[in-house]
């Protein structure tokens, strides 16, 4: 298990408004620490240590903390977002996991990845057990209206990874199609694990509504500045290399953007390095003059600012209250974090 | 989709009673194909014509039709059991799609696997798809017990997947473990089909315990059974090559058996062939003669006959019925079918 990078160690001043968050719901928070550590233990003790890797490997926990705050901020004070969060966890834990089989990746969030430790094959498996376990706690938990909010996410899920997969190494992808890509793969659980929240509280509708949005559209945002984050160098400290999307072929939106506004010589260029995956060692310095040149990635966060303007508006029918500051500052930060 | 063998298409009269199970449900078995087919349906494209190479692949639909059985026999006359008899299908399928991913298969039934034809890739998340399709099937149904049932099933699968990887390629593996992981990886969805049945039509507790019994037995007995016929020459011309488990090292009770029983000199043989998977051209003839030395595969089948034997007694609370009879012969096919 080796450190490649302290990455997620770095106290950057940007990551503020995901730190108030968690201190906000720090108590639940370790509630759903402990129910993850709980309820990922089996017989099997392969399982618990290879779903300890990646469960303990410092992920921001981003969604289960939506779900806390999503359901203190609808007033309530019970104890059953503390498990559900933990659910949405194990299924986002459950889909890294068959993502880097998928992807073929070594590292993750500067650890080595599950399967370049354990290999593929319990790599599939125990996102499967994981994924399982998920579905168990829900039916203990009871509610058929989560389950369906949580099993809807997870088909949705793996479409968008199937179309991801279609899009990959795929020049002609358009914007629509890249689109509802990151919409089923990511956004999808941000909604869901957002919605539940409010469903665990018994609000009106309309606040589920609300968050089942905000969630939505916050995750679109996250995922676009990611996408445009791997481009850019100055973020090479924050643990990701650079460029490794170009280098496999994955179609993002500055990429769409660029293929779409190049001219014949420039379409050449994306064509042999993405879908013939012929890269020499000036290629990527060349994608990106040409995206800067067609202004893709500034065009892509102007997008992502868009969705977390969107974000930020679906939370005006709640009350003034810390979660829902918190959750503003958030829709910034998912963007403010490229600059 | 090259047809290497039309093994499916043999008409033995061992298979005689799951014919009759399959006539006995035919109607019902009708609505759980087209229920398949509409409930694989995904706006990506790739989805329902992976999924539809393997569900449209000759399977026997064993499980299904247990749910369908224990449905009619529990005197059950709604249209529930055929949906959840799709969820099962679809569970079972997941799982397919994960096996031959794990077990870098080429060949399924005869038919090229869909890995082979679509790479790892899809079929991992095509896996997932199916999975979470299963779950959101059972939501519309919308019992809790069923969902319990089949999400326990489910990471109990996922355990013996895991435990299955790690007995594989290990001598040392005990009787008690093996046996764990058939019970886990094959019986608990056989066990889980036919326990649904029963409590669709809200059934007496001691009737739901009577067929998730008869399941349960049912699915070792096959298990079994399976593993034997996996060195039994006879039955080569039923599309499985002999001695694919042997040459992948997976360790079976023929092997945890003839192991055990073994001198010095036939456990270093096994522990070269199995463990280093250093295997020449005669290793699997010596390995049929130790296990016929030490009468493993007719034990095996004496085990078999035992779990077979109670799962026929399970069905004893049952008025005589047509599927209570088909039922019992289905348990003397599992054993039968081996000679």
């Amino acid at each position: 298990m080796a450190v490649v990078a302290g990455a997620s160690d770095l106290k950057k001043p940007a990551q503020e408004p995901l730190a108030l968050l968690r201190s906000l719901v720090a108590e639940d928070l370790k509630g759903v620490n402990a129910a993850i550590v709980d309820k990922m233990q089996s017989p099997v003790a392969l399982i618990p240590q290879l779903a300890g890797h990646i469960v303990a490997a410092g992920g921001k926990r981003l969604r289960p903390v939506l779900t806390l705050a999503a359901a203190r901020l609808c007033g309530y004070e019970g104890e059953r977002h503390i498990s559900l969060a933990a659910c949405v966890e194990f299924i986002h834990t459950a889909t890294l996991l068959h993502d880097d089989v998928v992807d073929e990746s070594d590292l993750r969030r500067g650890l080595q990845t599950a399967n370049a430790v354990w290999g593929n094959k319990a790599s599939v498996l125990v996102g499967d057990f994981l994924f399982s376990r998920a579905f168990q706690l829900m039916v203990a938990d009871g509610s058929l209206k989560v389950l369906k909010i949580l099993s809807d996410a997870s088909a949705e899920i793996a479409e968008g990874e199937v179309g991801q997969l279609l899009t990959a190494n795929n020049t002609a992808t358009g914007e629509t199609e890249y689109m509802e890509v990151i919409r089923a793969k990511t956004a999808v659980l941000f909604a869901a694990a957002a919605q539940v929240g409010a469903v665990v509280a018994e609000r009106p509708e309309a606040e589920e509504e609300a968050l089942r949005a905000y969630g939505m559209n916050l995750g679109i945002a996250f995922q676009l500045v990611d996408d445009v984050l791997d481009f850019s160098a100055e973020e090479a400290a924050l643990g990701k290399t650079v460029g490794d999307d170009f280098r496999e072929g994955k179609i993002t939106l500055p990429i769409v953007l660029a293929y779409q506004r190049g001219n014949d010589e420039e379409k050449a260029f994306w064509r042999r390095c993405l879908e013939e995956l012929e890269q020499g060692e000036d290629d990527l310095a060349h994608a990106l003059s040409l995206m800067a040149r067609h202004g893709t990635l500034e065009e892509s966060l102007q997008r992502a600012r868009g969705f977390a303007d969107a974000a930020r508006r679906s939370l005006e029918i709640f009350p003034d209250r810390p979660q829902k500051e918190a959750l503003l500052l958030l829709a910034d930060f998912a963007v403010q974090r490229a600059y």
